[in-house]
């Protein structure tokens, strides 16, 4: 089917307003927004769809369509569905996937080994500059930077890591056009040029509050782990540490003074069991492992058919004896990870490693930080 | 008998070079240093103590003697011998408690809930103001302050308890009349006027360097906890926090500025387990609870024979069910801290609490911080 009419039914369903799970179910059962679009009423009220919202599909708000068709003319521009191919294999793995993503940039970029660099807005110069020095560091140990475009941390880590000539991607929590706060407009524009910018909101789509916290979630999702550098006591890192962590996915705090109110929030998830860094070697100690396996994952994917959503890996790079044994560890009822580490005697880091094989090789799944066998 | 014989026949014991080890037996066996010097030679070989050993003990040098004993004759200096009612019940239950302590000052401060605050002797300005913070309030919330007297944040340490009217108790590497360095002679003075300095060298010991680390174990050992303040990654601060582990008690640290040095050993002892605090409070919060049991235990103490060397106490103040369920997942095999927690489902901050009441009660015996229940 034609590209552009896969777009503007991907759009309407959005437009609709239904929620994300409804409308992943519904591209599950029938493949492309475009089947699902010709399924009729009845079939979108078995997958959960309002009423309202059978009638924003049939008449969609013709500007916001116009705005978004107009938007993804550019062949840079990009809409990724959930059934997509390109649809990032990590972020699948989340409790609560978007159900698309709107992408100014390189898709591609998405599937690299990434790490979440966030903190404070408000962060201190000393907290800049730790951004900046472990953004260089990764990004040259060819890790993506992912990180939201916010002032302070945010602007840090992305900045640093085009510097470096790196690759960053700025996960938005408004639609992929626009640039918040405003003067990050050249900043924004430099990052869909060398990296991605991304939202799961339609282009046009300003500033609302509401939308941070589910922005954290797909920048947490993307990631291997999330960096925080300073936080003050209530701060948006913290909720995209917790989601990393929800995702099964690592966390990392840089520790500061106690006088620093901006290092409470990272002493406060050191305490819940963050692991505290305090130079970017640990954390790449920690995340190379997860790359490899990564990589390794998505070499067996593209060599599979292209259409697949699934990644496909013939079998964990791991040891028999240590794979065995945490196979032994997992039942079909979701277990923590530390019930994990307890069972196998393996260090987090080597079950949290063999975990992400398994899980990118389609035999367990992991929600809300716990982990389960499927099916077979 | 008279305590100055007991106290010669002690000094002999100690002059003859044997473990503490194989003095803590001789004593438990004969009761009191006289009765265990009139047990002669094959009794002292049975304990392990070898023939050089004999002959120091029958022939004592004189002058290191007649200087102990002068020292002893000011009615503010005493010597405590291991089955003395007056030993820190607290000290008694490390691995390798000293088989006698000399005290300038009040050896019945030794008994008071204590917390240690160490680091480093080239500490910065900020950790220096960090230990006189801590000790002020931990001083005024009625916690004794014990460190060990050296330059930097044991001197800051001490010097904030004795400002805000604290109890402070000094534990020193050399003989208990000794100030090293020699400029802290004035707030050693202060110290023994006002609080307790405390040595398992007799008088005129000087600073020999492999007696700091065994030092270490005794500032440990009469406290409920070590707060470690700035340490450097090889430091003897965290020589005390690993006793402290390894005796079952508490170990803090505080987090510093990822670029200061002295930061690095208190980051590390976060890593391997110490519990990250920023404030005085958090401190308080968990010792708190460890500090009343301990007094409950010492009222028992009290009212129970003087001459019993071990404290008791009818029953831990514990709800009964927390109680047996700790009592069941005990064993006679030792058990660490972490399997307790996990067996139990109680929090590490209840496991402890539990614990020392049960250890101060004789129902459980702790070796390298891992418990096991004793006899019946």
């Amino acid at each position: 089917m034609p590209a552009h009419a896969e777009s503007e039914a991907l759009l309407r369903l959005l437009q609709s307003g239904a929620p994300a799970s409804a409308l992943r179910r519904l591209l599950d059962s029938h493949g492309t927004a475009c089947a699902a679009l010709a399924a009729g009423s009845r079939d979108w009220a078995s997958h959960g769809l309002r009423a309202t919202c059978h009638a924003a599909i049939r008449n969609p708000e013709p500007q916001q369509l116009a705005h978004a068709m107009r938007w993804l003319d550019d062949p840079a521009h990009h809409l990724l569905g959930w059934r997509d191919a390109a649809y990032p294999p990590l972020l699948q793995r989340i409790p609560t996937p978007p159900a698309m993503l709107f992408v100014a940039g390189d898709p591609a970029l998405l599937w690299l080994p990434a790490v979440a660099i966030v903190g404070s807005r408000a962060a201190t110069a000393g907290g800049c500059a730790n951004a900046a020095q472990f953004a260089t560091a990764l990004a040259k140990a060819n890790l993506c930077i992912t990180s939201g475009m916010a002032a302070g941390i945010d602007a840090a880590a992305h900045t640093a890591a085009l510097d470096a000539g790196g690759v960053t991607v700025a996960v938005l929590g408004t639609g992929p056009d626009i640039a918040y706060p405003s003067r990050h407009r050249p900043l924004r524009d430099r990052i869909a040029a060398h990296g991605a910018v991304v939202s799961e909101h339609p282009p046009g789509t300003g500033p609302l509050r509401q939308h941070f916290p589910s922005r954290n979630r797909i920048l947490a999702g993307l990631s291997l782990g999330t960096v925080v550098i300073e936080a003050a006591e209530q701060s948006g890192a913290l909720i995209s540490a917790r989601l990393a962590a929800e995702a099964g996915r690592e966390v990392f705090a840089l520790p500061g003074s106690i006088h620093n109110p901006m290092a409470r929030g990272c002493h406060r998830l050191i305490r819940e069991g963050a692991q505290l860094v305090a130079s970017p070697d640990e954390v790449l100690e920690v995340l190379a492992p997860l790359a490899a396996d990564l990589a390794h994952a998505l070499r067996g994917s593209l060599e599979a058919s292209c259409g697949a959503a699934q990644t496909t890996l013939p079998e964990p790079s791991l040891g028999d004896a240590a794979y065995n044994l945490l196979w032994q560890a997992l039942g079909h009822d979701p277990t923590g990870m530390d019930a994990l580490v307890e069972r196998t005697g393996l260090t987090t880091a080597e079950v949290s490693s063999m975990l992400l094989a398994l899980e990118l090789n389609g035999r367990i799944a992991a929600e809300h930080g716990r982990y389960a066998r499927i099916g077979r």
